[in-house]
């Protein structure tokens, strides 16, 4: 393993204990019968233990929208041609997608990482260029990357997630534009899962039932030649992942690192966190889960993870959408936490049976 | 019938059928695979229709909390004293509950209504007094209402929701207070839904099994008392309902007669909802539904409404709550309808399969 590499495996701080149950504590104290806010008293509780502090705060979200192109598009495995990553980057840069809508909405720091489009990118507003390669090979005849871009591509996402760190984040969401980065997401559920691609394909963006055909053949040929080099959680992602999954694994691990909640998106991204999270499984506790998917695969690698995601509203649109509609649910658990009062504050009567 | 309930059953205006057409039409020109965003992709065509016009904007929302006492807490069915109702409506105006933390993270317009505490309150910030009564009466005795107090509460929702819609507002949210709700409330479904009261009682804020049996008990006499009563939506109301509930009610219809969508919450303004379709079935098309409340009888009113709700975090508090946490998601939609860029206008090749 190189030298650089180490980072990856270093001890990551737990949650603060003490916090999460002085925060769980203090839920039952505020008014209302205990319980019944959900999930939000268990986010509240869950910031408070991230950020060290009864009441915690979310105002500060950082959105990074890793971008990168894919060999395997080749094999004719998506429903849009290949430019189309470039073309989206460009919507990005001028606000006219789905997450730049959402980001303007939450007030969001959002850029987009390119860390390898197929084809190099003029100068663009919120685009930082990072272009390690000019896409993946195609991961039917060779390893998806090389080392030294798989390093590059983590270091990259690493630096995303120290940034954000530096700048008082508070939250961080990692979203993806690929062509064809549904089959190697789907490859890396098939290998680190251990399950047939058969049963982990979905449409993606929209292929046919001919396409799920391709993309099936594609990963079952992946796995089968690349067997033997398959012993470990990063080897994996060599071989199998992409460009833009390996910025999100090196950007979950640095986020946690730096005792950063990560919330993760939909299908790409949870692969990218199931990767991450299998070289170095303390990331766990500072992932939250946002969305169920509707590709099939993603419940399963959701449930490897012990993952409740927080809605189910059919989205499959990647790009960190499904996260970032999730970021206000988050926000109200914070300050319902941090600003409901105490039965003691209010003079209200607690319950009596 | 009284003439001055006539408005109740006056002809409301449907959706905009074409404008539902036109931006379903839209939304599949949108730069992200068709149908990729799910719920949010019906929502903001649902607004379009609402809005008549294309691109809908949902800024102003209003929530206003209808407070009141009920007579059938004297059987012991909560596991609050009722003293809580009137001093939950000072926490309401000081802002330390769960909906005014959340109608100020939306910045809503919020106000209390207090159509029947069973004390009187002093006068106090961000609370109408429009008290009709000292609360119901007990129904197991009584019917809960006079027609006169049911009137009284109707019309005082209905002027709620006149006032949110000469004020622009794009959104209404009831919500409610009121020790003993959900029996009034699980009454009202028993009725509606004829089910048995057994299979529809839950535990409201938190009463043991023996609370669950006297909430049973008490319901199941006020069927018997009331049956050949119950001949309409409007005396099940009036027998089993509560101010708040009638208010509520009044509200919805009075929404829709003005083309205002409202957000249901949970299971009390679910009861009203239900009554109010009863009452004026066309009432429909302008209720959204927040959200799986925690309370067993939830689903099966949902379901006899075809409510498909967006949220399920296992909330019962009630108070608005959970139609709060669900606005921004309505945003959204609105949003990714009328910000996006179409294919077209971004150079974005669309799919080839």
């Amino acid at each position: 393993m190189s030298d650089s590499l180490e980072w990856l495996y270093q001890p990551i701080q737990p949650l603060n204990a003490q916090c999460h149950a002085e925060a769980q504590a203090y839920q039952n104290q505020l008014t209302k019968p205990p319980g019944s806010l959900g999930r939000l008293e268990q986010l509240g509780a869950l910031f408070a233990a991230a950020q060290g502090q009864l009441k915690p705060v979310l105002k500060k979200v950082s959105i990074r929208v890793f971008a990168a192109d894919h060999g395997v598009a080749e094999e004719g495995v998506s429903a849009f041609p290949q430019e189309v990553t470039v073309e989206m980057v460009r919507n990005f840069s001028r606000g006219g997608a789905a997450i730049t809508v959402l980001a303007r909405q939450l007030g969001a720091d959002f850029k987009v990482v390119n860390v390898g489009t197929l084809t190099e990118l003029e100068s663009l507003p919120q685009v930082e260029d990072a272009r390690i390669a000019a896409g993946t090979a195609n991961f039917c005849r060779q390893p998806a990357m090389s080392p030294a871009q798989l390093e590059a591509a983590l270091a990259c996402g690493r630096r995303a997630a120290e940034q954000a760190a530096d700048q008082g984040v508070q939250l961080f969401i990692g979203g993806e534009m690929g062509i064809a980065n549904t089959t190697a997401a789907t490859a890396l559920a098939a290998a680190l899962l251990e399950q047939p691609a058969r049963s982990l394909v979905g449409p993606g963006t929209g292929v046919d039932s001919a396409g799920i055909d391709r993309k099936t053949t594609a990963i079952d040929r992946a796995l089968a030649l690349h067997q033997a080099k398959l012993d470990s959680p990063l080897a994996t992602l060599q071989h199998l992942g992409g460009l833009e999954i390996a910025a999100l694994c090196g950007a979950y691990l640095g986020c946690a690192r730096r005792g950063l909640p990560v919330l993760v998106d939909g299908f790409i991204t949870t692969s990218a966190a199931l990767v991450a999270s299998r070289i170095n499984p303390q990331l766990r506790p500072w992932l939250l889960f946002s969305h169920n998917s509707a590709e099939p695969g993603h419940r399963l690698m959701q449930q490897a993870m012990d993952a409740e995601p927080l809605l189910d509203l059919g989205m499959r649109l990647g790009e960190g959408s499904g996260a970032a509609v999730c970021v206000p649910l988050l926000q109200s658990a914070c300050r319902l936490q941090s600003e409901m009062a105490t039965f003691a504050e209010a003079a209200v009567s607690e319950n009596i049976c």
